[in-house]
């Protein structure tokens, strides 16, 4: 469980600069990092600290390294982007140290028999695959997961303890979804159907039935207990690498374009299109049947009512001052017509006025 | 899997005008609906695409059949509600459409020897029945469900996988509860017991047993996600047909009154009581303790922070604007008393001018 | 299922004032309660009702007991704090009465064989427990709990239906961690390694693996849907007897200090410290790498966006009010800097003008 810095560069990249035999057996920040860890400078404020730590290598930029007093003894992966790579380094030390699921059915599972699983698949405790499901190659799907009728959860994706997948939806490669996750629920849709008014209101509320499905590209993540409704019609969409975050409601019929983030508590009602490359901040608001364009940003706690048509950052939300400060501003604010009407009156009354040159 | 118009109306009610014979096999919307397909207008803002519909019939409103320029060759329902009538007729070919599950008990349910369940019900696998607890006909209860002791789920309700109920709660005729929503958890109450300040503070909180239930009426929906506490004393109570979207929090002691619908991450603290009709928007926040009136209308972000006696809409949400222009108007409003001092002086000021006419 | 006066004084402590023998059966309201029922009196302004009950016997402080003009033939039990009194009393009935769940583990329980689960914990239907967990004395797992590899939940804690925890994690005595949380999810966390701009962007979001788990300390509890993430490197840290209510969402390496409550609906950034003693309100967002003294609180639906180092109460939540004059308001909001440009030229108009004594 260790590897030099030869055969970290030979698979991510890179380029070595002093000991490629250097070994190293896990990763460390900087100053805590000792010989035989891998240490990374994403951000130049912490360069002196390349200049002391003990780490046995450092992943570095060109830029940065150009900047050190001295690099003498010491070693580096020099990579443009070493934040990322040590992402990726770290995760295939995990990937070595993580027990290996055996592949195949656990006895209690219970797979209808017209249900297609492949065989390096990891079916878990108490999970349901319904009928015509389809589970790819490698697909782990924990303990408790439910996949309901027809559903294709594609190849390598991972389905945490007790996540739910209603019928009809799609699963793209390589999706990380967590536990409590639930996915192609019915979206929130009634037709009134009242006649009278007041206490003589009589009536009801129809369901629309929802036969749509949800559509989840390739590299998704998807996080605890969020929620992503299925399409009345047709298809709610999660386009390729979007990452959601947990506790976010996605709407029927939403359409979340590629590379979009989407930060924790946030919800975004029904009908909505969000561009490629937003960031949507955490416990955001988003209305229904609006359009955001892409790379749009919209800051934590913030509601979009209408649509955002250009790229840009936005926000509708105020930090927290002292209660009291508070207080005296928000009773002004809901005034505010009458400070205006005094400032009228004020203009009115100067207009008035003999100008000081009028004598 | 076809009706004639005639099957339809003599079931749903309504006229034919034209062939009631014509026979149907689905629905689409007017601009995608071929002659074997009902499709239907609900906003006479799209007449002129029923002038241009190739489906088999149109579902639509007297007064905007009147306006056609030509019925000629088309069939037509007439209906005063054609939404309504169209999330009905949906319903029944979905309905026809579904795999029909088998009433009984699956072998890996666990059902208390105590419970009642009814032949007709459905209970899937790993659904788990505690003592005394009674599940009505036709009820249907997906994989992994929980029903906790004495708990009552009225005729043909339907739990999605992973719904959990706790023990003493009624759930009434045609629920449809969602994936992961939690009915009967413990309301939020804790006693302080502490005793001095800062950091010499002793003591803890004491939990207030939550003894009530939670009661909810016929023809409710609950969305995914979704939890619902359990009252401390008397019971958290939801009237008939309350629809409420998912990752919805409702406290204990809630009351939410009949056919009121609240949308996505809206909560609801202790002991708040909504009227009937009222619509709650999404991320909504009520304080606890307060009374809604019927007919009130919170708009989407909204904080609901004492009771609101009249019937209407009430907002206190800003929309999201370009974030420059929103931190410069934000400094501005925290310091909104400022303002008015000037008004105040300026107000004086001018006071103290002679009056035009002085002179 | 009685206890005498004598009985509960001589384990919950206090002192009778009145008959030692009485006995109650069960706790109930002042102005409900009768003579076999135990009441309280936590709120002065109920004082009258003391006069009036029929119940056996009040919990009262001193001072009150003092107030009341007779006090004959009535019993009473003297304690400081009569709130936490009757919780405490109202839990050892709730005790008496619940149905004792036998020890041992269902038989449709998968428990690794080298998990540790104490002979008295009792484990549920559909439980899964993995390799090397350890489940303490007395623990309470119910139906379709997850417990991961390597977790250990300690001695009396009770995890109900559907509680997931992942791999690493520790729960600390005495939990109650409610349906359908989820403890030990990856943070939200990916490094960007994008190229370009625009539509010519490529590249994608890097995840982070999260290696820290998270740690729970003695007697906290945890609300239905909530979900919070393990530690990217280190731990998320609940430090003791902190509440947490429904659908909260606490990020990695956050830490809670002891004591704090926090409300439906909030959610915490990841890597924010919240001190002892803190009270974060329903709804209420809180951003990331931000510190909260001990004594903070946060009202209702606010937003905390930096740190807040002074113990009080802080806001920014507007409550709502009519559509109509909100919006007015609103508008005026938006342009705050224009009625201060007004504000400036009105005042260089007056101070332009002869002071009223120029003459």
């Amino acid at each position: 469980m260790a590897f030099t810095l030869e055969e970290i560069v030979r698979r991510f990249g890179g380029e070595v600069v002093g000991n490629a035999a250097q070994r190293v057996v896990s990763l460390a920040p900087l100053d805590q990092a000792g010989p035989q860890q891998l240490a990374f400078l994403a951000n130049p404020k912490y360069l002196s600290q390349v200049e002391t730590t003990a780490a046995g290598a450092v992943l570095i930029g060109a830029d940065d390294l150009a900047k050190l007093a001295s690099r003498d003894a010491r070693n580096f992966i020099v990579t443009p982007n070493p934040y990322a790579y040590f992402a990726r380094v770290a995760q295939a030390f995990i990937d070595l140290a993580a027990p290996k699921a055996e592949p195949g059915v656990h006895a209690s599972a219970h797979v209808d028999p017209s249900a297609q699983v492949a065989a390096t698949a990891v079916i878990g405790p108490n999970v349901t695959v319904e009928a015509g499901a389809v589970i790819g190659e490698h697909v782990r799907l924990d303990a408790n997961v439910f996949v309901g009728r027809g559903t294709k959860i594609a190849a390598g994706s991972h389905l945490y303890p007790g996540v739910t997948v209603y019928h009809g939806c799609r699963i793209g490669e390589r999706a990380i979804v967590h536990s409590g996750a639930v996915i192609g629920s019915d979206g929130f849709g009634f037709a009134p159907d009242f006649v009278g008014e007041g206490d003589a209101r009589t009536g009801s509320w129809v369901k629309i039935p929802q036969v749509g499905g949800v559509s989840i590209g390739p590299d998704v993540e998807i996080g605890a207990n969020t929620t992503i409704d299925r399409g009345a019609m047709a298809d709610t969409v999660i386009d390729e690498c979007v990452k959601i975050d947990n506790l976010v409601q996605i709407g029927h019929n939403c359409r979340i374009g590629a590379y979009t983030v989407i930060a924790g508590c946030a919800g975004i009602a029904g009908s909505t299109t969000i561009g490629r490359h937003c960031m949507i901040g955490g416990a955001v608001g988003i209305a229904g049947h609006v359009t955001l364009a892409d790379y749009v940003i919209v800051t934590a706690q913030s509601g979009v009512s209408k649509s955002l048509r250009k790229p840009g950052m936005y926000t509708s939300a105020f930090p927290a001052i002292e209660h009291r400060d508070w207080n005296r501003s928000a009773a002004l604010m809901r005034n505010l017509d009458k400070l205006r009407d005094r400032i009228k009156a004020l203009e009115a009354a100067v207009a008035a006025q003999p100008s000081p040159g009028d004598d």
